[in-house]
């Protein structure tokens, strides 16, 4: 048996763990996903139910790869996950969920070792891997979709900080008395190009267009429903070269990088890689963002920063999970 | 000759290089100044003037301990200083220095070990080994002064990013359509509380007081010349019971708060040492910057953030600068 395990490949189970659903995949060592399995979160329904879940995905995957060797599994949670990767606490939209020993429990159950880590810095794991940001020993990462999360890569590895809270850039402020944030400040980035701000300048910006005679591929895309605009809805307009999604987004990108230049000012890491729904966006965006990080962020950073294109897509969250467990 | 250096106490000297003074001064290993040195910059006669007077407070010190063993020179220096800490560039108020190998011209001179930091991360440094951070692994430092500098110690190390600009928390923003920094970016936190905001804003307080027939200690304190206000001044205009100053102050504690807020945000480092000309201030400021970065900084962090002062004063720069040499 020993023997024969030294010899076989190697893969690890990556799994995303969503408010709604649970995304699993069994993956290679060189990042490539080599099944999927999916099951709903039922996330109302408390943490034991959720775990079974998770447990079911795991054990529909492993009886597919008899000739390969399992080397864990890496989970990528929303909430604080503790340092030693074992616990996590509070993530939005999973009721009753608090300082639930997540890895433990399924750690229990498919017999293999589980870490878990936040799930933006799970992407930014996974770019940092096998994505945009490979080249890159340090990198910025910020997953830009319905809200703005981010994570930190310093020597190829996730900065977690004093207790694995570390790369909010979504609340990075840039006007202290702008609009409430979903976490009780006021002008964080998040609340000026988040889903719901975004929806409401989209909403405006609409009414004018209507008042002129005018249409957008916007309205078309969400039929009708303004409420479903996000980042990823308003990029696929803007690539279809909708105006008002143009506008829209290179505003918001300027924005984005007026938050980045404080967030460069601090750690002195120069690029950026940005994902999320807005790397459907076309290029203009993220050039807004670089030229509007440019121009604010102080004069030695300058001829540095740059804002690379997150290239995984939504498999970061599975690829990244996997590579938890990897080394 | 080696057998009698084994046994002999050492020390380092520090030098805290100014755009107008260089101060200089011998430090044991216990960070106590045993004799200081100071003579003008005389920056604006260029590199090699202000290199002669560098070594001039070095050869002033140097003869008065012979009974002990010299192990180098640290180089507290403003500018961008190069991560091997050789050089200096474009230093604000020295004139003409440009890429100068300031620890190479040094060292030649006085045949020691010379290492050279940026002054803000010096004094971090500084309150790391010996002062307010002594009981912490991580904090992040301010100097809150005529502008607004800061440091990042990570694992008791100044953290200096990709090329030693790293910490600059004085850049970090806090309103996209704010007043225009020095810089060239707007509304960095240094634009709402350094020198020449809070200057702007006295007089605007002051006008009103005198309108209503007050009057405050800081005119008393600059003499009348309201140019001369800044952080230091404000802060004993306070300590003596001012209200014009316990205001501004509080005003400006907030919106540090509000900035540090970011900080902690994206570094999960939720330990504050604040140093510069407002450690003089009283305690009501400390706890208005803490108070304000509580409320804002997201949930998990609420409970651990706290607001230290400096203790170590002006003689942060020389203690540092000399600790740069001494492990």
């Amino acid at each position: 048996m020993e023997e024969q395990t030294a010899i076989m490949d190697t893969y690890a189970i990556g799994i995303d763990v969503g408010g709604t659903t649970i995304k699993s995949g069994a993956v290679d060592s060189q990042g490539h996903i080599l099944a999927r399995s999916v099951a709903d979160a039922r996330g109302s329904e408390g943490p034991p139910v959720v775990i079974q879940q998770i447990i079911g995905t795991i054990e529909e995957l492993l009886p597919q790869f008899r000739d390969r060797r399992c080397v864990g599994v890496g989970l990528g949670s929303p909430g604080v996950v503790s340092l030693d990767g074992q616990t996590v606490s509070h993530p939005p939209n999973l009721a009753g969920w608090n300082d639930v020993p997540l890895a433990k429990e399924i750690s229990r159950a498919v017999s293999l070792p589980v870490k878990i880590e936040n799930d933006a810095n799970v992407a930014a794991l996974a770019e940092a891997r096998f994505g945009a940001g490979v080249a890159h020993r340090d990198f910025i990462f910020v997953i830009w979709g319905t809200g703005v999360g981010g994570g930190i890569i310093l020597n190829r590895q996730v900065y977690r900080g004093s207790r694995g809270g570390a790369g909010e850039i979504g609340h990075v402020s840039i006007d202290h008395r702008g609009p409430a944030c979903n976490c009780g400040n006021f002008g964080c980035v998040e609340s000026f190009i988040g889903q719901r701000y975004l929806s409401a300048r989209t909403r405006e910006l609409l009414a004018n267009l209507s008042a002129n005679g005018g249409t957008s591929r916007i309205s078309d895309l969400v039929e009708g429903n303004l409420d479903r605009i996000e980042p990823y809805i308003i990029s696929v307009a803007a690539e279809q070269g909708d105006r008002v999604a143009m506008d829209i987004l290179k505003e918001a990108g300027e924005l984005m990088g007026y938050a980045l230049a404080s967030v460069v000012n601090i750690l002195d890491i120069p690029t950026i890689v940005v994902g999320g729904g807005i790397s459907a966006a076309p290029q203009f965006v993220y050039n807004a963002i670089e030229s509007s990080l440019r121009t604010r962020v102080l004069k030695p950073h300058q001829p540095y920063v740059r804002v690379l294109r997150a290239t995984l897509g939504n498999a970061a969250g599975i690829i990244g999970a996997a590579s938890l467990v990897m080394e």
